[in-house]
């Protein structure tokens, strides 16, 4: 067990790694904790949540909505949950946005952690403080930050983790290294995902240089207003596609940096070899790299995208591998660019 | 025209006090602005509110749910609205606090701003940050703390309060002078609604020494771990009133209070003389100083009041007028003392 504690404006967040769902002892009594979890986390690991008393309901992002949270509070209020209880969310990237948010609104706010059970939640979504749940065809657009007590990382969680959420998360670790690491690019570059699936050193080596990549970034820019947009790098699309195809988020992110690089070249001199090799880590990695798209529809979402501007979108471009940065781009020119892109 | 600036943690906020809404320019472009108001204050008022957006919903406690709050934030995503707008909440506290969750929630937080036209959201519920929707029969319960960017104080809205809410607001005022202040208790005693009705001056003077009153509280404890929770005097057992028998939220809080004297008589050797001085006090105000009550359903909705602490309820008691304190009071001495008090 390794932890390191992170400093996000003026809180500190534990990260602790290669550990057991049992040490959430060293931060509540197993009586004041209320475990947050998907349906199938909940059958499945049983005996590990029965300590605890547990509010399980259906994963998914046709889930991650209003009518689950307003759910959970009612279940939360029947179990008579006073403000000194801990709440900690046990899944992957829904199951971790929605405690977050509950987190920030039960009777104006409860102490919190999670435990990721996903590659994908243990990079990325349980990391930075952003909660919350979609609303109509519009991604995240109700939630908060707020950043949670302790990540507790528990491996074992991993071994009922089917294959295409493994490929899923790996989306993030490329944006990550994309955006901000050509060491990371070129070691992951070197490995296969069944590397990491049967190597628990190697893939916990990975997960602590991503989970320290994004805090770093977090911490320049907890309200996201610099630095922490370039982790938007693939989503700004990828949001778009996801919402209106119902693909996994790491597939439509994967789609939304192949755009998002061939913008690169138009817009920032990016390299086109680069973005080769962006497309061959993302095949590699048994991502997709395209799809056919009804550009009218994804533009509408793009407009109501939180990282918009005025009539222009604040859109992540990389000036080369391992370096990203923010330019204004009017709708227009993104309409253009797709119109070419998917004919 | 005068401006205060309080300071809350580390958030300034600017009350302006006998102002025009129309001075809402000095904080933003009119086109940069969504009021959010109730549909009688968009109707009145109409020409007024002419150079904004406006998004008007039904007032009343039965509409402060999420339902009200989601259909907000479709018409603000419909809007195409920014993180860089202003959403105003023009009107009482339901509107006051559902503008707060609005703005806490849209998009993870927009800048936002308060004109209150009742005299309950004047001096009490567009204070101190905290914001919410109820759920089910337990008001309150979703909610975040958030300070606003500024509250502007356009008296000319009074116009059109109703009587009886007039009535309502003076319960919070009473209570001001109860836990903080005999001066302005001595104050209250020595004139009649109609006194406050007829002299915008004494008026204007009335509501900014509330203001004060509970901006001071509220810069002392933001979080409510001490004294704030003064300010829920009369609110716990009012609360529950207020949600079972449906009555206006200054009439139940007045019942509240008198329960929380004869409370404090037994508890804490407050002096019978004073109860009977705060009793008529209430009266002279038009308010009511008891109802027939459930104690079973009351004491349901006790226990899941934020303010408990496991089986103990944290109750604000007076030693004298003008001097709150809180005690851990067990559930079952509150029962038993409404038993006796409702007999």
């Amino acid at each position: 067990m390794t932890t390191h504690t992170y400093h996000i404006s003026n809180k500190k967040i534990d990260c602790i790694f290669q550990a057991s769902i049992s040490q959430l002892e060293n931060y509540a009594a197993d009586n004041a904790i209320v475990i947050l979890t998907d349906s199938k986390i909940a059958s499945v690991y049983h005996q590990q949540l029965s300590a605890y008393r547990v509010i399980s309901f259906e994963a998914g992002e046709a889930n991650k909505i209003q009518e689950t949270v307003d759910q959970i509070i009612l279940q939360l209020l029947e179990m008579e949950i006073d403000k000194d209880a801990l709440l900690v969310g046990v899944g992957g990237g829904v199951v971790t946005d929605i405690t977050g948010f509950v987190a920030s609104i039960y009777k104006r706010g409860l102490r919190f952690g999670f435990v990721p059970t996903t590659i994908l939640a243990m990079v990325d979504a349980a990391i930075g403080g952003k909660n919350g749940v979609n609303i109509g065809p519009y991604k995240n657009m109700i939630g908060t930050i707020l950043q949670p007590w302790f990540i507790l990382y528990d491996y074992s969680f991993l071994q009922s983790l089917p294959h295409e959420e493994w490929v899923n998360g790996f989306a993030e670790i490329i944006k990550h290294a994309c955006i901000k690491d050509p060491v990371l690019f070129a070691s992951i570059q070197q490995h296969q995902l069944s590397d990491y699936m049967q190597d628990t050193e190697l893939l916990s080596d990975l997960i602590q240089k991503n989970v320290a990549l994004k805090f770093e970034i977090v911490a320049l820019d907890e309200m996201e207003k610099n630095e922490r947009l370039h982790l938007n790098f693939g989503h700004t699309i990828g949001h778009a596609i996801e919402n209106t195809y119902q693909i996994k988020h790491g597939a439509a992110v994967a789609i939304g940096m192949v755009v998002a690089c061939h913008l690169s070249e138009s817009l920032s001199g990016f390299d086109l070899s680069q973005t080769v090799q962006i497309v061959q880590l993302i095949k590699q990695y048994q991502l997709p790299t395209g799809i056919e798209m009804d550009v009218d529809r994804i533009i509408k979402l793009v407009l109501a995208d939180k990282k918009r501007a005025g009539k222009d979108i604040r859109f992540v471009l990389l000036n080369s591998i391992g370096e990203a940065a923010i330019q204004l781009i009017p709708i227009e020119t993104i309409r253009t660019h797709l119109i070419e892109y998917t004919s």
